[in-house]
């Protein structure tokens, strides 16, 4: 199979089909991260720019990483240290990256919906590397690639996603991406963090976490964004961790061979108790981390490489 | 021809013959960003530092892709996350950053003179990517090689130079280059946006948008910058855009080929309408900024490749 | 010799043997940085992570050029950038960039024992680029490659050290270094900059400059830190200067061949005065980062290069 997409702007864009084909290419270039000389010519000569708009430390070291262990050029651009500060426009900013002849612009963006709009702009591959609370999916991705292999599968499965749904582009991309491979996804959180098209998503929803883990496969954690607290959109931080906190007690209502995963940053102790966020029986939170390379590799490749 | 200079500091300081020696080097250069593997080895074990005191995106990330592109190795620094930050004099960062053996900095700073304070301290080839409102010469080639490619020529061309001139160093370095290679350059601006040695530049001022574009084969629109309107340099932005806007009314006034350039970030509707800078019959904005990787390869090559 | 340490925390942990072997590898790498092609494929798939929480400009940008040159990957994370504005633990953004597979993270810190503690939780080697008042071993390394190639040896040379002793990371790494290569190290400062436990260091401490530098091989002047005045730790840079400042004075007091060394960035006219840091005869202060990447060189070959 060809995979035949321009971008990657989000996972409900994404076939079955595509979504396999990315896992599947994922999965073979796992191997290259172990070598001693983890480096493969691929994409040698083709170059990417990893466009910021906000401040990531992961993902942005992730398609980075990503790109170099493919031999590609990469160009980081982050709005701090930019001519964003003199006020340019998105559009401009992209139509002159795009006459510099990249390959690919990986697009880290506040406002939902700024990758499709660059997207049907400039003619290189743009990869929403997170737009505002619409979507984030290589994070999506990686999500499933660490299901499929700490699981055997995805179909069929329970997977309980957790905490501040409605700001959450994590959550959204693993609603479509999930449900489409056929888990069965339920959500819970505090009223005021969920959004209004909820039920639209086809996914049911909780208002207490008990409810919302009782027996699933994979419990996903959300992080809280303690920069939100100061709009006063949740009471307390203590309120929140007594209802929403996955911890030793409540993880006994999941199945018994659960895996917990959350995309990072950890508050400790706020949406995830210390010791789920470490327990290796319970965690797989560094391993989706680890997948994430391979999953962004992949992207790359299946963009600007693999059709040549 | 051998290119001789040691560093590219200003255009004025630039034969007609390393001016077309610059311009054909790029011409040869420009069809390696169109390939598949957009690199050849030729400055392959070499070190470029983009040494930036400003904040900037294009110029940054145009002068990275062009040293990628021929293999040299890039290093940025910026004063915001630099040792800057303590209180070092240029002079001391430049001495230190000569003893780490690169093979080119290039510098952008505030300060009128210091790339060519840094040429006589060290060592090394020294780009100017823009010092104060001094000179910006990798900026002025790429705008003579986007003419010459447009125009067929230099010589003999109309070109008006539009907007806050005295703060320009685009302006300047572009007044001695198309002058020299022949151009008929004339200036508009506001009286006290035009720099008090004008006329000894040779060139024709006007007040009146209309009088300097009047037959001009090229027009050239400067960025207004608004980081300056708060020092009360100019009374509003509507005030000046009512005056110095170019537009879909006063660009009939120049020759029925005109092009429009602009060194970007565009302000829309302030020193250029929106329908004119997205207008493929008038603007080569985008153009520019494609060249741009060309002409800088072409400096980086006869400075440190060309010789060998 | 084999090199068996997994990190570089500090010159307190080294041996003498290792000391040496640093040494002559640097030694042997000095050459790569002269040739005009300045880049051996030596760590060619290998990717190292330089980890700032604090702005440098030099340190930073030295282990970058050094990486390059020995053709591995590098990825600058700067905190000013990154997630750490999210309010990640080292611990955790530690743990994710472990698993992502690089092979070294060069750590600075504000925080002495950081860099310790990120190496006994990640499996990669860690280098430390200075943590907080603690160590920073890699300038002790330059610093004794220094006065090792100017003075062909370490051993029974007198060491004077002059300033803020009990701010400075790179003091500790030169006592602990110095003294075990079996220099004789003195100290001067004022009282209230010297740290409590200098006894057991087993160093000799004068309040004057003068009774420290008397016939020094070599004068080893600090940086003051112009950002802890304000916390009134002293009581003018006027008045420190007056006492402590090296100058054309009391530098006759030195062994007549004295060499001046500083590890930057140098506050002209504080620490030092102009015409010593700037003469020649005395000044190896840029020999100092010109060894600086040649050691770095080595401290990466030999924890990810020196065991194939």
């Amino acid at each position: 199979m060809k995979f035949e997409k321009k971008d990657i702007l989000g996972i409900k864009d994404l076939s079955i089909d595509e979504i396999n084909l990315i896992l599947e290419t994922a999965e073979s270039f796992l191997e290259i991260s172990t070598r001693k000389i983890k480096k493969v010519p691929t994409l040698r000569g083709k170059a990417i720019i990893n466009l910021f708009y906000e401040a990531s430390t992961r993902t942005r070291t992730s398609f980075e990483i990503a790109g170099k262990r493919l031999s590609a050029d990469t160009i980081n651009i982050s709005a701090s240290t930019s001519s964003v500060v003199k006020g340019e426009t998105l559009i401009d900013t992209a139509r002159n990256l795009e006459a510099m002849n990249p390959d690919v612009i990986v697009l880290r963006h506040s406002a939902a919906g700024a990758p499709q709009l660059l997207a049907s702009l400039v003619k290189q591959s743009i990869i929403n590397a997170g737009d505002g609370a619409h979507e984030h999916p290589s994070q999506a991705l990686l999500d499933m690639m660490t299901i499929k292999e700490h699981k055997g599968k995805i179909s069929g499965l329970k997977v309980a996603i957790v905490g501040d749904i409605g700001h959450s582009r994590v959550a959204r991309s693993n609603i479509y991406g999930l449900s489409s491979m056929g888990a069965h996804v339920v959500l819970a959180g505090p009223a005021m963090m969920l959004p209004r098209d909820i039920e639209q998503m086809g996914v049911k929803v909780f208002s207490r976490i008990e409810d919302a883990i009782a027996d699933a496969d994979v419990v996903m954690m959300l992080r809280i964004q303690l920069e939100r607290q100061k709009q006063n959109i949740f009471p307390s931080l203590r309120e929140y961790a007594q209802h929403y906190c996955l911890n030793r007690k409540n993880i006994k209502l999941a199945a018994k061979d659960v895996i917990v995963m959350h995309p990072g940053p950890i508050n400790r102790g706020v949406e995830i108790s210390p010791d789920i966020a470490d327990d290796p029986s319970y965690s797989v939170i560094l391993d989706q981390v680890n997948k994430g390379v391979a999953v962004r590799m992949a992207l790359l490749y299946l963009l600007i490489g693999g059709n040549e």
